[in-house]
This record gives C-alpha cells, structure tokens and sequence, in this order.
C-alpha cells in the first residue's frame, strides 16, 4: 500500500468520524462506515507527499478572511516583507474587517495592497489572480474546502487553517487535487512547531523518555464568550457546528504534537479509536446568559457535550 | 428494581470487565457478557445497604494479612484501644511478618494479641474465635472474596482490602453472603474519606463547580520495584496479575472519590465504558534489570499495557 495513501486514511478516517452529526452517529452502520473509509481510491497524479517546486525567491500571498486569524496571517506576512515575501491581497466577506486589516497594513508600511471586501466570490477573483503565489485561507469551516481546491486549480499553492476538511470525501478531494495540480496544500496547524512543542519533540527523539507507549494531549479552551458573541465568528457560524455534532471538533492542536513524539506516520500510525462525550450543560447554561436577541439567547439542546474524550491506539500499540 | 441490586450489578460489571484475563477478553462474545452480568439475582436475605447492627461498644478486632497494608490496620486499631477497640489477634502467612508487626504492637503498650502465623489456614483459625466482631483482610487479591465470606459465615462483620471482588460471581457471592448473614462488608477504599477528597466533596455537594458534567480521575503508581521484589509481596503475587490481565485492576482509588462527586449511586450510575491499553514496555524493559535468580528476571510479554484509560458515561450523561 501506497504510504501516501495510507496517511489519508488514516487522516480520512479522523475526519470522517469527528466531523459527522451527533444524528448520523446515532444511526450509523460502523461496519459499513469504516469499510467506506478505509477503501483505497485510484491515485490522480504524482504523489505530492515529499513534493518539492521550484524555489520562490519573494513568496506572493494572499489572505482570504482576515476577521480573526487571518489578520495575524497578514501581518506576518508582512513582516516578512519585501525580503521574503509580499502581500498582495486580503479578502474578508465583512468590510468592516477588511478595512481594519488594511488600516493596520498602511500603518506598518505597506503599500499596494488589494482589497477584496464585500462580496461573497472575492475570494474566487483572488484565487483567479496569476500574480499570487501563496493562498492562506482562514474563513469558517466548511468553506475551508472548496476554497482551497478552488486556488489548487488556479495554480495556487495552499495554506489552510484546521481543519482542512469535515468529511472523508472532502480529504480525498484535496489529494486528488493536489496530486492533478502539484501543488501544495498544506494544513497551517501551528501548533506542532510551537517551542516547547518542538523541544519535546527533540527530547522524545534523542530518547529522554525511553519507550513512548503512551501520551496525553487536550485542547481545553472555553469558547462561549466568542461563540455566542453576535460580532466575534461572521454570522456565528461556530456555534452552529455545536448545534447538530457532537464530537472532538477540534482536534488537532493538542493531537498534533503527540503525533509527531509517537512518529505517527514516520513508523506508527493510528489504526484504533473510539470517543465518548460528556453531558452537555454548558452550552445550554450560557445560552440563557446573552442578550434576548441574539439568535441562540435561550436555546437548548446543543448536541456537542462539554467535553469529549477519545481514546486512540496505535499500530504499534 | 431494587437499588441495592442495581448498585450491585454495575459495581459487579466492573469486576468483571476489569479483572477478565486478556486471553479472555480478546475472545468475548460481548452481548452474552453483558447479558449475563446485567442479570438479576434473586435475593437470598434482607437487603444490608443501610444495615444497622447494635452498636459495638470496643471493637474487637483481627488482622488478617499484616505484611504491608495489614501491619498499618493493626497500627491503627491499637492506636484506638483501650476506649473504642480493641486488637485481638493478628495472621500472616509469614512468621517473620507477623513477628515485626507483634514487636512493634508489644513496644507500643499492646498486651494480648494472639498471634497467627506460618499456617495456610490460620486465618481460618481466627474466623472461627468468638471473640472477635471484626476481621480485616488485607491479603492477596485473589484471597479477599474467600476470606470475607468464610469470616462473615463465622458471623464476624469484615472490611477488606480493595477490591472485594475479582469476578462477578464473586460479587454476588459477598452480597447473597451479607444478605443471608446481616453482616457488614465493607470495602477499605481508603481514599474516599482522605482530607482533600471530603474537602472536594463538600464543595461539589454546595454546587462550587456547577453543573458536574465531567470529571478525571487516575491512580499512577508506579509499582514495579516492589511488584519484582522477592520479597515485598507474598510469592510475587501482584506481578502475577499483570502477566495475564490488561485492564484498570486497581481502579477505585481514583474512581471511588469521583463516583462520589458524580452522585453514582445517589441519583446517577455508571451504564457504559470502554476500555483501551497501551503499548506494554515498562514491565519487560524492567524484568531485564533484576537479579538473575528472580523468578521474572528477563521474563517477556506482560499483558498488561503500560497504560490503561477508561471512558465512562453515567446515566445522566
């Protein structure tokens, strides 16, 4: 078996199982679930793990949603200008956003910076622009995506915030459309090249902790405040997830480092899991809390349990 | 349904999927396992959660097992004589046991105790004594149950060491046992009544935390020097455990607490759990580090992982 094909299982798999609706789940056939997932599809193209072009002196980029995380993004950028790269243009579907971001930009020097506000295809006219390299996309979830299979086939490469897909179709889209386009489209999960991150990482690789047979990772954050907040997430569109799934959402900030100690992927891989949540009240209790007219003032119900735990196995064990 | 039997069948679900062999649980048919944990029994007495007996005025007491964790009862049931109890006897298979245990209590002003020691079935001496009210056992796992119930038939109240139970049938065997005899059977998982945890209690109770919806609990002790040691436990029996069993096979000192902050019992029960172990390499990585004439020097394939995590949800959620 192919390894590349063998990592997008595995990461399909994830997806599939975290990303699907507390009622699917409730329903599901997990024979036939996992029999779907794990099936082989013809590859598309070169494999694109490993895959290396041609170096780009001065990386052109552009910055699709710039309301929260997508600011830093620009900013970053930014900073790395004009040595290293150069930003070329910031999208957001909010004005008000875009606006503030570009303020910033001017005020840290930049200069030519397109602004792609207001509409909900901006993105598609950046990603059409043949004068980018680079497309950073930090918008909601599920428009992760398409957004990016959309600049794939623009001859964009991809930086995509977590999670790069909700199901196991959309993983398998994306490697298709790598591998048809060589480009790459990588997962901007920062978290994994964190400092103390990464001198664990040194530590578990030079044998300070001996035998690895077992590691611990969360993702503890309380979001309310910020989900609930009728400015904060365009459209409230987080809240809504825990509205109808019910399962680790996010999980890569506190699995994505382990991986990397445990050599998932360079050695081991996932091949075992299973994910038990607790009772949700927190969701409910806070909801009674905001102001009457917000859309979830009062709402009960939510499907995502305050917390939800999964226990993982390893090929190795 | 009787909320003692309920008590009892998942207290004994536990037992069971905690102490089947791995052997065992790699071959189960689950549902069969399941249906016949959760089955009732008739009851075989009055029922003894909330038994009151006359109130003993100066407890007597015996020892059985004085080792280790027993030498620390009999310590303590000295501590209390002359007013409130009072040491009658105490038993251990190892002469040289029971001597250090009998010189300490000498040296402390104790008078009296009889003393049982080098014989398989001294304790069963002790059981038969008329003069004793209560027998505390703290012997090898495997003992408890036999020791608890040839001490309750004798008609003495018991508390023994965690846990009472390695099967099912065991458990039943303690509760139709207490039934039919009156007696008091108490398990001495100590930890529920520490400081911090009836501290802790006392908070959840007047709602410091909120709405309880989750909760972790873990009992980390490293054990192997004293698991290997010739001479710590009695013929090596703990390490025996981890040779054929994969499971939590010492869970209540984590869970007892938490189970009591949860309200299991009290108006929520555990009804599922599942369980996962890790990579096991400390046990064989260990056996090659002690002395060639131990009986598990170089010894390979423990089956018990190095790890062991439980999820598990309650009723409630």
């Amino acid at each position: 078996m192919n390894s590349r094909r063998h990592f997008l299982r595995n990461a399909g798999a994830f997806a599939a199982l975290l990303g699907l609706p507390a009622s699917t789940i409730a329903n599901w056939n997990t024979e036939e679930l996992l029999h779907r997932i794990s099936k082989e599809k013809p590859m598309t193209g070169k494999p694109v793990i490993g895959l290396r072009v041609d170096p780009i002196e001065k990386v052109r980029t552009a910055v699709i949603g710039v309301g929260n995380r997508g600011f830093e993004h620009a900013r970053l950028v930014h900073a790395l200008s004009p040595d290293k790269a150069e930003l070329v243009a910031i999208c957001d579907i909010r004005e008000q956003k875009v606006k503030e971001c570009a303020d910033y930009l001017v005020s840290k020097g930049a200069k030519n910076v397109s602004i792609y506000a207001g509409k909900e295809d901006g993105w598609k006219e950046v990603c059409k622009r043949d004068d980018i390299d680079l497309v950073l996309i930090a918008t909601p979830w599920e428009n992760h995506t398409p957004m990016a299979l959309y600049a794939m086939q623009h001859g964009k490469h991809v930086g995509v915030e977590v999670p790069a897909a909700l199901t196991v179709e959309d993983c398998w889209k994306l490697v298709n459309t790598a591998e048809e386009t060589q480009r790459n489209c990588m997962m901007l999960e920062n978290v994994c090249y964190g400092e103390e991150e990464l001198w664990l990482l040194n530590m578990a690789e030079s044998g300070v902790f001996g035998t690895l047979t077992y590691a611990e990772c969360a993702y503890i954050h309380d979001l309310r405040e910020l989900m609930f907040s009728k400015t904060y997430y365009y459209n409230q569109w987080r809240i809504r997830h825990h509205l109808v799934k019910d399962a680790n959402l996010y999980p890569t900030h506190g699995l994505g480092p382990v991986a990397q100690y445990m050599g998932i992927d360079r050695g081991d891989r996932f091949n075992h899991m299973v994910s038990m949540s607790s009772l949700q009240a927190g969701l409910d209790e806070h909801a009674a809390t905001v102001e009457p007219d917000n859309e979830f003032y009062g709402k009960t119900g939510f499907a995502h349990g305050d917390m939800v735990n999964t226990l993982i196995k390893t090929a190795k064990g």
